[in-house]
């Protein structure tokens, strides 16, 4: 299969190819991605989900842990039930597939003070930092791919996280953290200029 | 100044223009990012910093908050105090910049339940997962310059974070969560290969 035949969704044949820098296509698509609300009917091709999940298990890890799974959801069915009382539903429900990125919120390792120890279970005390990274990686892959996304919270939401544990039949350790549908984008969303300059202090705050 | 000259470094005149998919330049810089953590003398170009300080606030934020701050570390002179007791500070000491990636853990807003009441500080309960993905933000372009850099956790260690909160003068809200030593890699580190399909459901666990 061509590589660009593996990058193309939203009904393109291929992504364009233009000689560029690349460091500026990266900067081009951070600054790029925006939250997308609405979608068309497309669905999205089984490589280009495999692209996405790829570049969400690329994300950094404290320890190495990888606390990360994925649900992938297109069976849209059963969504009043996983998303009962949620207030995305209805866009839930437009997208093309629904991720439900999950954190197992322990751990299987010999205790760190007896590293020659049995491996036990344990609360990973630096879950959550790694699945905000997690989550950005998804989206950006998305946007590099001109498809839409938008992050909802589902962790800490004991409301919004019960559903989704109970449908989907998750392990007693793990979370629901995120929610994010992804589609062909239906409007116009542009991104957010959040640049200032304000924030940055050099050697002292 | 001509567009590649704004990405250039690690002495580099410029980024090689090559034709290629934008997609696929995405997904090699996500799949690329590796922990960087030994560094040559070069510095970074100021453009260069402003261009990754750029992409960390280009991250999303949930209500918007937009909770982060950035001091960047280039006075050495400093760093035993700033560091004290960091088992990463000689990986500091060696990079040309040190990013700390801060956080308000409150935000100044109406109460939720009240939107017409006069602003109150309170306690933002989803402050984390913004600087997760800010950080990986700056860790992506950073490796699209060309650069290296490794995500050290500063929060939630209180005996790391005490000596970066009283030698930076940080607000008393607001947390050293990340730090990130960025530099011309010296060495030839190279990404972990974390893809796992197992990490992948469809429909239910």
């Amino acid at each position: 299969m061509a590589a660009a035949a593996l990058f193309a969704a939203c009904g393109q044949q291929e992504s364009p190819q233009q000689p560029v820098d690349p460091a500026q296509v990266v900067m081009n698509n951070i600054l790029s991605r925006k939250s997308v609300r609405s979608y068309t009917a497309d669905t999205i091709p089984a490589q280009v989900m495999e692209n996405l999940l790829r570049a969400a298990m690329a994300a950094p890890s404290g320890r190495n842990i990888q606390p990360w799974s994925f649900v992938v959801l297109t069976d849209k069915s059963r969504y009043d039930t996983i998303f009962e009382g949620n207030f995305n539903l209805n866009m839930f429900k437009q997208a093309a597939a629904v991720v439900v990125v999950c954190a197992d919120t322990t751990v299987v390792r010999p205790p760190r003070e007896n590293p020659d120890a049995p491996a036990v279970q344990q609360p990973n005390g630096i879950w959550r930092d790694d699945m905000g990274a997690v989550t950005e990686n998804l989206l950006l892959a998305v946007e590099a791919h001109g498809l839409g996304a938008c992050w909802t919270a589902c962790y800490p939401y004991p409301d919004r996280m019960e559903p989704v544990k109970q449908a989907l039949g998750l392990p007693a350790t793990v979370v629901p953290y995120s929610v994010v549908p992804i589609g062909c984008p239906a409007g116009d969303e542009q991104p957010k200029d959040k640049w200032d300059p304000s924030r940055i202090h050099h050697n002292m705050w």
